[in-house]
């Protein structure tokens, strides 16, 4: 078949984008069946005058969306939207990412080695710290003395209004400043929700998961029931199964699996949402920002039209942890519990803080900061897919091309341990997966390692697999 | 007159923004001085070609903000802000604040009338500007790079040394640094508590008390058991029978009661605490900074020796709500299951705010703000009582000389709703103690009336007490 795609070289939007967006509105709209075959990536190039890598990109792009799949020596097909059963290569946009606010657990040792692949943390060498101090000097003026009493309980109105436009125009999120809740960073938040959401509830979260809010809900006092993956993220039949109602997960990047969720099960899981009264689905966004192949995957909480899911995002990864805000977006019934049984609690960010955040957004420093991070993590990326080369015959490699850190899976099936302890001996610091389990018996994964990269230059990089490289040179 | 308005229909800024800050401009400039008349919203709507309900909800703001005032039948008037210094920007926090920390109270309506007496809120006329702005600025320099990534989760140590110096200097305090955790607010911080602490516990509170944290303490899920006070405080006979085993108190200076407990009382319930294994005492130490007569109460805490006694601060009061930071202090025993089981929990204050207020405490500005406030509030206390001459003919005057309220009880009984309604036929604000009772069987105490004084002028205290002699003259 051949597909006409109207492209337009002088828009601001990327030619990949272009046609990815108009096969997918193809797709939508029905113009594209289910199972019909799409051109390769070959064939579209010539036909619409562009790279080989454009159409691959908004390929992949559909491929990590669950709008198309490939099958091997056959090609590229439409997928089935409505009632498909599986992603053949959904599981080529598996990414990464690392912990979502960059929390220090406590009792951590202080890293005396050569190299640290910390998943946690971000670079903080490309931290605008000229404009921030700006900002901040622009804030702290004697005009602003209002600032300095007490604020909106649910954060300012002028920044709540400005995440609401990023998040519509970023992530695909739907809802009213009123709808948005600013808070001191997603344990705070969380802890919020659960004030709002009242008790007995039964949380489901997915095994493995972001240890710090599993923690967290554990300490409000709800039971928590752990729920495999499969390859395209929490199974809903066994969610339906283990009875709880409210569903805590991460469709964009699921960490630490990076797990991106197609469209379909993100269907199934809002459809598990709407079969009962009171379900409801937590997503939480925390590193959608990095994604080096394709655009950004929209959220969740722009499939739902019935008010179930509950958008939870950060700054802390994409500005630094430091800064402490984060925000909740509530659908419409849980906005109306709020105000009832929760709005008396003061806001726990400062008010000039908000202000700078809201000036940082407002003035476009934030879509350049991540535009230039973006790049920079893409290059730490890429030299560290680099260097793995290295590794490939004793490793498999998941959780590229997005977030920032990768899975690294030994094909004899080494212990983490062993791995961790080898690594060690070379000064060189890796983290097990294991860590990130919230019930061991439901560990169906091999033994694999995390590996951040956001802290590194690109040399310390290039050493640290090099030391990993002889580490393991038995493995 | 005719007001020639200048709009710009291009600009982000809402036309009724535009007239509200031109006018306001041309009030601040004096070009509209005290007393002029405006143009009634019909003919400036008229002349600007704008909606009427523009010029209203401009005038609406000029109102709420006390630039402008109406007289029925009369028309509009440039209020006299001269003698009301504090009455614009000031007056945004009036009524929006709670007892410690400055919450904003959900739906409470707009303060429209001459003097509000609200017990919340602080003098934010006089904050130090320039100092902030100074110390935030040294702090926003590039050397200070690592202060944007992941902190200590108890917070800065520099911060917590600091303050373990203030509080052992000023308010007796015996504790290490090491045990102190600084957090977002009292609430965030009795959230906090509550994870460490743990579920099946009973709380005891005074009654009348601080209403935000019953209600956080109640959102915690923990049965709370209202205690009445004598005039030397909660009483340790009925915390007893009670069965709780946590009593939150404010022993320098109760809230709303504004009892300050002689030793023996602190020495009877410290006694109660140490009669069974796990007991504790909550000290809310809120507005213990300010006091007019004799020296400061030293804090209990200083007088526990059995680390029995969790101490809780804040600036809110002290510097502004907007800073959000407050602290805990915990006993050993309780620090070691604050390691193990909440320290996960990371900081909710912002590096940078933590570093902002150490410069203001370590280079004295933060005592030399005291005292400054002290003798600001001292004058305010002193115009307050001076005023309330006038009425003791018919009320008693209660918790004078600390604080930033006072009581005042009808000798002959009025209702507190009455006495309210009256006040603000005259225009004038004023509050029942009833609000703050958490038990309404156990009221022991006459119709009473809480007047805050923080947020106003010396002139505003003196136009308010006038006004008030009026309306209750038949009390």
């Amino acid at each position: 078949m051949e597909l006409l795609v109207p492209l337009d070289p002088q828009s601001r939007m990327p030619l990949y984008e272009q046609i990815y967006r108009f096969i997918r509105e193809e797709i939508r709209r029905g113009n594209l069946r289910a199972g019909e075959r799409l051109p390769s990536s070959r064939i579209l190039s010539e036909n619409l005058k562009v790279s080989r890598s454009t159409v691959q990109m908004a390929y992949d792009q559909m491929l990590a969306e669950g709008y198309m799949e490939t099958v091997p020596y056959k090609g590229c097909f439409v997928a089935d939207t409505q009632s498909l059963t599986g992603f053949g290569e959904a599981r080529n946009s598996i990414g990464e990412g690392s912990a979502s606010s960059g929390e220090k657990d406590a009792g951590e040792p202080a890293f005396d080695g050569k190299v640290d692949f910390s998943p946690r943390g971000i670079d903080l060498e490309n931290f605008p710290f000229g404009i921030w101090r700006k900002v901040n000097r622009d804030i702290l003026v004697d005009d602003n003395r209002e600032l300095f009493g007490p604020g909106d309980p649910k954060g300012e109105m002028d920044l709540r209004e400005a995440i609401r436009s990023y998040l519509h125009s970023a992530r695909g999120v739907s809802c009213s400043a009123d709808q948005i809740i600013v808070g001191a960073g997603s344990q705070y938040l969380l802890m919020l929700l659960s004030r709002v959401l009242g008790d007995n509830h039964k949380i489901a979260m997915e095994n493995p998961t972001y240890k710090q809010a599993y923690r967290v809900l554990k300490g409000q006092g709800y039971p928590v029931c752990p729920v495999d993956m499969d390859k395209f993220g929490m199974q809903p039949d066994l969610l339906e199964e283990c009875g709880a109602d409210i569903a805590y997960i991460m469709p964009s990047h699921q960490y630490p699996t990076g797990i991106v969720m197609p469209v379909k099960r993100r269907q199934e899981l809002l459809g598990w949402a709407l079969k009962k009264e009171g379900r409801y689905l937590i997503e939480d966004d925390y590193d959608s920002e990095f994604r080096y192949k394709g655009m950004p995957v929209p959220a969740l909480q722009g499939m739902d039209k019935a008010g179930r899911v509950i958008y939870m995002g950060t700054f802390s990864k994409s500005i630094a942890p430091a800064i402490r805000i984060g925000f909740l977006v509530l659908p419409d019934t849980l906005l109306k519990v709020y105000e009832e049984k929760a709005s008396f609690y003061a806001s726990t960010v400062s008010r000039i803080d908000q202000k700078a955040l809201y000036q940082f957004l407002e003035k476009g420093y934030y879509e350049r900061h991540l535009n230039r991070m973006r790049a920079i993590y893409k290059g730490k990326h890429d030299a560290l897919l680099g260097a793995l080369k290295s590794l490939e015959d004793r490793f498999w490699i998941q959780g590229e091309y997005a977030g920032l850190h990768i899975l690294l899976t030994p094909k004899k099936g080494m212990e983490e341990e062993k791995l961790v302890s080898l690594a060690a001996k070379e000064g060189v610091k890796v983290y097990g997966l294991s860590s990130c389990f919230i019930h061991n018996e439901h560990n169906q994964y091999p033994p694999t390692l995390v590996l951040g990269y956001a802290t590194l230059t690109k040399e310390e990089i290039e050493e640290g697999i090099s030391l990993l490289n002889k580490a393991w040179k038995d493995v």
